[in-house]
C-alpha cells in the first residue's frame, strides 16, 4: 500500500497530508480520512476549524511561555501559586504532567524544547534568556530543573546550571531512581546505579 | 492524562476534535496538535485545506460508486477494461487492495458496506439495487464477491447470490485457504478445514 494509484486526485492529496503527521502512515491517514468520509460534513468541519483556529489563534504566556488563550497564562496569574519557585520544563506536555501530580504549586518557564546541536538547537533558539531575566528580578527562591532525563536534557539542565550560578537561587533537579513499582530486576542498570548513589537516608 | 486541564480552551477543542477520529487517543491527539503548532502555519492550512475540499468536492462513481473526480470513474471509462466482469466490493480500500495486486483487469461495484443488522445497516442502505440493474443490462458475464471474509460479508454475498440467481450470470468468489506463507501448525482451524474441503487437484 506504498505508492498505490487513487481513484481520486482529492483523496490522494487528503491522505498525503495526514500521512505528514508524525506516527501516520499511509494506510492510518486513509483509514481517518474515511472516516471522515463517513461522517455528516460537519465533522470535517468542526475538526479542521479548530486547527485553523488554534494554529492561527494560540497564544504563548509572556512570561513563562506556557500556551494560552490570554497574555499571561492562568498559572502565572493565579495569586494563589507560589511566584517564588520556577519549576524549568522542556515543553508544555511537561507542563500538564506535572500538573496532572497535584503536587506542584509554583509557577513554570517552558523552554520551548532542549539544546541539540544535532538538529541545530543552541541556547539562543530556547527561552533560555527570559529564564535568567525571571531570576535576575531577584523574586525567586528556587529554580527546579524537570527536563527530561534524556543526553539533550541533561546538556540543557547543565548549561542553565552554569548561566545561574552567579544568583543566590536554590537549584534542584527532579529525584532520578526506580519507579514506584518497578523490580530491581527489570530495572536498567543506569537507573539502578543512579539510584544507589543518590541512595536516601531512612529517617 | 485522562481529563486533565489545558492552559488553552483553543488546544483544548483541537485535541478533543482530533481524539474523535478512531484509535486517536488525547494523548496522540495532543501530539498530533503539538507537532502542528512546531510547524509553519502553511503545514495546518496545507492539511484542512485538504481536508475540507475532500469532504465538500467528492465524487462516487455513477456506475461503481467507486471514490472519483469525475462523475464516472477512471476505472469504469478505461476502454481497455473488461466490462462483462464485476467485482462486487465493501468499500473502496477493498478496490484498492485488489488493483494493487495487478491481476484484475474487470471493473467494480462499491457496495458501500455490507448487510449488519446489529448496526442496523439493511440491503436498502447499500449499493445493491444498483449493481442488479447492472447485471439486468445483460451485458455482465461474471459477478466475483469479494467481500471481507466476516459474519457479515458472507450474509451479504448470499443476500447478493440470492437476489441474482434468476439472471444467467456466472458468479465466484474469492478462494478461502491458507496465505502464502503460512505454517499449518498456525493456521486457525476454520482457515485450515476450508482449505481442505476445498482441495485443488494438482495439475
Amino acid at each position: 500500500m506504498n505508492h498505490e494509484q487513487f481513484s481520486s486526485k482529492l483523496l490522494e492529496r487528503a491522505v498525503g497530508e495526514m500521512a505528514k503527521l508524525p506516527g501516520v502512515g499511509r494506510r492510518t491517514a486513509l483509514r481517518l480520512v474515511m472516516h471522515l468520509l463517513g461522517q455528516p460534513a460537519t465533522a470535517t468541519a468542526a475538526l479542521t476549524d479548530s486547527l485553523n483556529r488554534l494554529r492561527t489563534e494560540v497564544k504563548y504566556c509572556r512570561v513563562c511561555h506556557n500556551i494560552s488563550d490570554t497574555d499571561l497564562c492562568e498559572i502565572c496569574s493565579n495569586p494563589s501559586r507560589d511566584a517564588r519557585t520556577i519549576c524549568v520544563v522542556e515543553n508544555i506536555r511537561s507542563v500538564m504532567a506535572i500538573e496532572n501530580t497535584g503536587q506542584y504549586r509554583g509557577l513554570y518557564h517552558v523552554l520551548g524544547g532542549v539544546i541539540s546541536p544535532m538538529d541545530g538547537v543552541g541556547p539562543g533558539d530556547l527561552q533560555i534568556a527570559s529564564l535568567l531575566e525571571r531570576v535576575a528580578d531577584g523574586e525567586v527562591d528556587e529554580v527546579i530543573l524537570a527536563l527530561n532525563p534524556t543526553m539533550e536534557g541533561d546538556t540543557t539542565g547543565f548549561y542553565i546550571q552554569r548561566r545561574l550560578s552567579g544568583q543566590s537561587v536554590k537549584m534542584t533537579t527532579l529525584a532520578r531512581g526506580l519507579s514506584v513499582g518497578d523490580d530491581l530486576e527489570y530495572a536498567d542498570e543506569m537507573t539502578l546505579g543512579r539510584s544507589l548513589v543518590a541512595r536516601t537516608p531512612l529517617t
